[in-house]
């Protein structure tokens, strides 16, 4: 198994600094007065097609070489990646196909379609998702592109916590959501390197926590019927993913879906940012633990913003 | 009549440096293949309380004489501007005093009350609260602090558009919406003295074009039972911002109301940036006559972001 280095990452940096947003970095003294730290919001939800996923992305397809570039990409995905790919590909003026569930919410399908995205459409299991994929994998010759177990989506996902570091000297701790694990791992993989001493926590919805228990556990246990809100971080992690975390990363906190919403409902009230659940999880960690977090400088990379607005939770 | 220069904005940000965010410049690559311009954004709506009126209301708070200042400050207000006047009140360690008419928001009484303004009720009828505004600086002698017919309150607000042409090279034209006329008279300095060719034009809703009338006829013309979603503008033209707005500034221009909406809409949704209705007025503008500042380089003034989000017009 190749695992990704910070090196990787000061390459991914360079690959796709002129297509990535370098997104601002962010604070709010109410959010600081109710948490009583200093917190820097790293704001990805601002970043291309609304979320940190282009990072990744667009790493995977402008490492390809011409001769793999040109045969196109792939990914089966309902949610950010598909369109960070399709994106990334249409930059790169290549082919990306998406298979997306049929069930897909019309307000995904719009983005991938346009964002030039070539959509097969399957049934909604995992197995319709893969096979079909397959097919036209094997069919079109196309590269395939696992939304986070992947080495180069990894090293894109870590320059977000390389800008933030780079932006902001002496953080003592930096926070972000966990689902597949790519941004995870990418952010703890520049942490470590970066700024030793500084330590990785994750934040993780109860009701979706395989990252929490495998992490608990020392092996992967995979997600088996999550439910929460945060529609991103329903996937189990990767295996790639799960190395490096269990190796870089300090804790996983678990939090309740009153939390993530009362987060959420913060970040849009006094920040005036669009954030979607995913993002709102590492402040609702703090919330839940403020004693635990008094007095630090914490960075939080804020991870995506696309909700639908006719469906807010609040 | 006193009239401020491009001189009192840079002492005004020099003063006021230290207390505000220096506010990010964001685009989209969506809204400018929509308007067939590249748009650059300022992110007053980040800035604190939410608005641009922060800026003007420091620099008022902050220029005020130890003896002045030690007698408080006061305004009415049931807007943006109270809580502005609060915060920097509240940072100089001073009593701001504002007077807000009985019926209105929640949202708004405990924003205010939030800063730490003492708040007094009146009756909602503009005689009531000049009155009443009147009364208390009798009693305490608070130096009253209008919300835009103000020279500091100008300056200051003319430091958004002095730090997006500091950071952004080559504007054709800067944007923002005109109400009471402070953001349109200080942004219409700022870039008349730092860019000489480049074009300043507001945007003003249909329902309350009583700054486009008064643009037309040479003369302040009142606003008569104005009516527009865009609550920030329902304001007539202050003298200072008239005399000012009408040797600097190029064009107003007069948007319907769906097109508010559809702007609003689109920066929510592509930007991922919370934005009042008051604040989508330029980019409305640019919707409804596309042909016309096709192939700019454009700068837009995001002006706010306190909505009530129990209260979306989408």
């Amino acid at each position: 198994m190749e695992l990704p280095s910070f090196k990787n990452i000061i390459e991914a940096h360079h690959l796709i600094k002129e297509y990535i947003h370098r997104t601002p970095v962010l604070t709010s003294s109410a959010i600081n007065n109710i948490i009583g730290s200093e917190i820097f919001f790293k704001c990805e939800n601002l970043q291309k097609t609304g979320a940190f996923k282009f990072r990744g992305a667009c790493n995977a397809v402008f490492s390809l070489t011409e001769e793999e570039a040109i045969r196109g990409v792939g990914t089966h995905s309902s949610g950010n990646h598909a369109a960070a790919l399709a994106l990334a590909a249409r930059i790169r003026g290549i082919e990306a196909h998406i298979v997306m569930p049929s069930n897909s919410p019309e307000i995904k399908k719009k983005a991938v379609a346009g964002y030039g995205g070539i959509i097969t459409y399957c049934e909604p299991t995992l197995q319709a998702r893969e096979s079909t994929l397959r097919n036209i994998a094997e069919k079109t010759g196309i590269v395939v592109v696992h939304p986070y177990n992947n080495p180069k989506v990894i090293a894109g996902q870590g320059t977000a916590a390389k800008e933030l570091l780079e932006e902001i000297p002496h953080i003592d701790l930096v926070m972000c959501p966990v689902g597949g694990g790519g941004l995870l791992s990418g952010t703890a993989l520049s942490v470590k390197a970066i700024s030793p001493l500084s330590r990785v926590i994750a934040g993780e919805p109860s009701g979706a926590d395989d990252a929490f228990r495998s992490f608990r556990a020392g092996f992967i246990i995979p997600s088996v019927q999550p439910k929460t809100i945060a529609d991103g971080l329903l996937t189990s992690l990767g295996e790639i993913n799960y190395a490096i975390i269990s190796q870089n990363v300090d804790d996983i906190i678990t939090v309740s879906e009153e939390s993530i919403i009362k987060a959420m409902r913060l970040v849009w009230e006094r920040m005036k940012l669009i954030i979607e659940p995913s993002s709102a999880v590492p402040l609702a960690a703090l919330l839940e633990n403020k004693e635990t977090f008094r007095n630090l400088r914490i960075g939080i990379i804020l991870s995506g913003g696309n909700v639908d607005l006719g469906n807010l939770p609040f």
